[in-house]
């Protein structure tokens, strides 16, 4: 691979990172095509059912396409699906050459784009910025690899690990800029996941706000046109319907209780029955019936004992921790309600960022495999 | 100020760094002359009865110190103590100039040195890098100033905030990176203070050990001809003199009692008795009774009870944790015994530095102002 073909993937990566926030259940992907060392069209996916990337490129090249080389983040798909295979339409605009970021994850399909074009006498090739690219959609890969989501924890903490005070108190442990960010989390999820204590005692809505993204106005537009879907676990059904949470808009709620369904249709709502060990929702359950629907990237804001019991079962992807620059001391809540008696049970992690947010620090870990 | 002397300061500064881990309880202290641009002398001060930074720069210079410039990172001494008064030697040298970083921050003598060199006609002045003169000295220029050692509380702890599990388990949370910086802050120390549960819990001994710290023959060596004196707060006399603690060498014990005094000093050790509220030892009064004896830097190393009795009484100027890339869990012990019932009454911070120490992070906070 050479230095050039790094820097048009580069940008071709740049573009599929406008769809962060709306290809929701697809992924995002960005292409450019090349001719004679210019650019000659570049195209994005914006969201389901629209065009995807190479589409909108060779739309652009037009003519110019033929001889050239595209630079697609994903392989081209091969199959016919709510649009006809970007395969052919490469095929049928004559470029001479593809290079792809990666193959396409779902095994089922892997390769089979690249082979289309290989049998069509492009020359091709794969894994140019492949971490890059595999990291921008960390989400759809695992659901194509696995059938489950990336299960995406945000805690939000003191420097000593508490997140409440005992009594429950907790408003505003971490800035504005540390809840900005969690805007911009919750927007590119599939959907946010909560329990209902958090919902109960928070009064938390667990929405997208315009205003608090801080993103430009079209990143802005695209994120509000496909908010996250909201997602209760609700073993009980202890969380009213009127509560601001269930007013904000449809929500999917898990519970191990099915006699109360009618009543949540009737309100805009969907219960889900996923009866589990010891009379819990299986949570497991849970991430599979998601990743079934389609989604990615899914983001937890629970409290210690719903995050907790994610852990204990190992199903969580990434934390995403949020670190207020205080200590609220020995008698406030933990981080997670994980119990462990012996240092061999340690989970340990390994940590891929600590930064700077506002007046916060944020720490992402995932755990050390 | 020019840049000039910013470089040249700086120089002096990076000489007094020499003396961090030997001049207890004296400050470190450098000192370069300067002659038509070129470097005639250097000095820094080793250890406390020998020679200062000023005598040292001035030796080597001999005559060329006529008409030149000396920078010292601290105001030269006026008075008589082990050594005769720097500015003296100064005047005598016949310099032309004497910049200072900062003024002696005993209140009782600042400004009577630089005072004492200009009225001998040479031209003076103050308050370059400052702040760098300052961070050197931090636990010098607070006792000078209050008569309180500098207190840095070290504490290892997971990413949740836990420092053991319940039963006591806790050893090697961190690193061996982590281990060793831990070697250089005591080494720096005037003194290591501990208390019971720790010495009884991890059988700690709370000694410098040459292997471990990480240094260049020549500061390994000053850094182990002047330990720190290793304190143990232990109320009840719970530990027996045939620990490893009390074998490693001599000790200070704070008790609340007093009837053992004799045994102790039989063994080589000293039995100091505060009792303070509720029959705990007085820590405020052990603070300042390690002041009077000319402790500047005090390193606590000591469990979430004691540690977290010196934060509850404010008296915690700095947070060094180590924290390791693992969750204990909800069960493990607590970074502090810090009970706060509402989120009014935490203790903010300020975050100075994190960065990773090995496979580990080290957090760097003071309490905020």
């Amino acid at each position: 691979m050479s230095t050039t073909d790094h820097a048009w993937m580069a940008l071709a990566l740049q573009l599929a990172r406008k769809g962060l926030y709306s290809t929701h259940p697809n992924p995002r992907v960005g292409c450019v095509i090349v001719k004679d060392g210019e650019l000659v069209g570049e195209g994005w996916h914006a969201r389901t059912g629209e065009p995807h990337a190479e589409v909108h490129a060779l739309r652009q090249a037009g003519e110019r396409a033929r001889g050239a080389t595209a630079y697609v983040t994903l392989e081209p798909c091969s199959h016919h699906g709510r649009t006809p295979p970007c395969a052919e339409a490469l095929v049928n605009a004559g470029v001479a050459r593809v290079v792809a970021a990666m193959q396409d994850p779902n095994p089922q399909v892997a390769g089979r784009g690249l082979e289309r074009l290989r049998s069509a006498g492009i020359e091709v090739s794969s894994g140019v910025l492949e971490t890059d690219a595999r990291a921008l959609n960390v989400g759809f890969i695992k659901r194509m690899e696995s059938g489950l989501p990336y299960l995406r924890a945000k805690l939000a903490m003191s420097l000593d690990g508490r997140t409440a005070m005992a009594s429950g108190e907790s408003q505003w442990i971490t800035g504005a800029a540390a809840r900005s960010e969690v805007q911009r989390l919750r927007a590119q999820s599939s959907l946010v996941l909560t329990g209902a204590d958090t919902v109960l005692m928070d009064n938390a809505r667990l929405t997208v706000r315009a205003a608090e993204l801080g993103l430009d106005e079209e990143m802005t537009a695209l994120a509000m046109q496909r908010p996250p879907l909201r997602v209760l676990v609700d073993g009980q059904l202890r969380v009213p319907l009127d509560t601001p949470f269930f007013q904000a808009g449809p929500a999917l709620v898990a519970s191990t209780r099915s006699d109360q369904a009618e009543t949540y249709r009737a309100a805009g709502h969907e219960l889900l029955t996923l009866v589990g060990d010891a009379g819990h929702v299986d949570l497991l359950a849970l991430l599979r019936e998601l990743g079934v629907r389609g989604a990615n990237e899914v983001l937890l804001e629970a409290g210690p004992r719903l995050a907790g019991a994610f852990a204990a079962l190992g199903l969580i992807d990434e934390y995403q921790l949020f670190v207020a620059a205080n200590f609220l001391g020995s008698a406030a809540r933990p981080l997670l309600d994980l119990p462990l008696e012996r240092m061999s049970e340690a989970r340990e992690l390994q940590i891929k960022d600590i930064r700077a947010v506002g007046d916060d620090w944020k720490v992402i870990a995932v755990p050390a495999s």
